[in-house]
């Protein structure tokens, strides 16, 4: 018997309609889902894709934290794994669905880096949220010889600093308890004055907030963008 | 008479069907399609596109050379401008098709800048290259709490070095004729041997060659990715 596929699938930051024709395909060839969940609560990547199904799936929730230092728990992918493997070995194709890009922070590379080895896993990319968000926004992100970083808002004040004075554009990710310091940051990069936050881009909850008006904590779903020149065109 | 509205629509890497299913509505919607294309031969937005169209469109390819320390020409856009702004006010909508993300490098961009004080223009995200490649490779950009910096390879390499240095992922764009700096670079930050190189990834040309393979000049439409720990899940 033929081994199944694992497809990777990013679905997009949070509009339904952001999901490729790519990944809407073999969404509705596969009869089985893979997608992260909280530990209590509805997945918000199920949320996303549920207006494109029309057919019963067999679904298999990977339950965990949102924000957690130990993630990701061998345990619960260990687990997980072990389910996938069976069931590609049975013949079975599957789609793991993953928000945005399943490569950019995708909580798909937890299950990539278990599987890549003994099975056929094929990656379909996504649109992340810092281009979401940028459209939103109305802010383009980087023209000509600009340079981008993306920056994880969990790093040390003086780290972040640091990667912020390379860049043109500048994004940071995974804001949510540490708003302060990334605030403190970008005055500190003069970057203050050019910057803009949303939240939940995408989602009906979104939320663009001038950044005076900010009061910690942020939802762990925001991003701050900025760019040196104020406009990326200047 | 209700004005027109310009759609910036992110029409994905190279792959057709890496399209969204947003863009693909908007462009069944519209009538008008306006595109970059070079001076001489075929555009690339186009041909991407080309398999989801199914009606004729009023067409304005907006011509200008791929490498060109000039561009974007005031003459080449002012001209799209006033034709795009006409279109507009007589009430029809556009779609301006852009390769990759619209507000990520993107063409868009120039028409944007131009019209955004006077139209209503939406502009809808897309897959970006950098993701694309990542998937086509098998290599995850980034995870956790790293840094990702996406750097044009037309830069200085000293200062090529010095945006490498701050971050985990590394994503080096608009390779062509400066392959060799890059190379050099590179080695000098250790990273020669976590880095790959992949050529107009999506496309039937698409090529992926190792490093140390690789004769100058290269495309333009080339990447080279690489992760400070060799695989981002380490």
């Amino acid at each position: 018997m033929t081994k199944g596929t694992l497809y990777g699938l990013g679905i997009g930051p949070g509009d339904s309609d952001l999901i490729t024709v790519k990944a809407l395909k073999i969404l509705k060839s596969v009869d089985i889902l893979v997608y992260p969940a909280p530990l209590d609560g509805d997945s918000l990547a199920r949320k996303i894709i549920d207006p494109h199904l029309d057919k019963k799936y067999t679904e298999i929730a990977i339950k965990m934290p949102l924000e957690n230092s130990q993630f990701p728990s061998d345990e619960v992918y260990g687990e997980a794994t072990t389910k996938i493997s069976k069931l590609l070995d049975s013949g079975s194709d599957i789609a793991a669905i993953c928000e945005g890009d399943p490569f950019l922070y995708g909580s798909f590379i937890y299950l990539f880096e278990r599987l890549i080895k003994t099975e056929k896993v094929v990656v379909v990319p996504g649109v992340s949220s810092p281009m979401a968000c940028a459209a939103i926004l109305g802010k383009p992100l980087v023209t000509k010889n600009d340079c981008l970083v993306i920056i994880p808002g969990t790093l040390p004040e003086e780290q972040i600093i640091k990667k912020m004075e390379v860049a043109e554009g500048v994004v940071v990710v995974k804001i949510g308890r540490h708003i302060k310091k990334i605030l403190s940051a970008l005055k500190k990069s003069g970057l203050m004055d050019n910057a803009q936050y949303i939240e939940r881009a995408g989602l009906k909850e979104e939320r663009i907030v001038p950044l005076s008006e900010i009061s910690a904590p942020v939802p762990y779903f925001s991003i701050i963008m900025a760019h040196r020149r104020g406009d990326a065109w200047k």
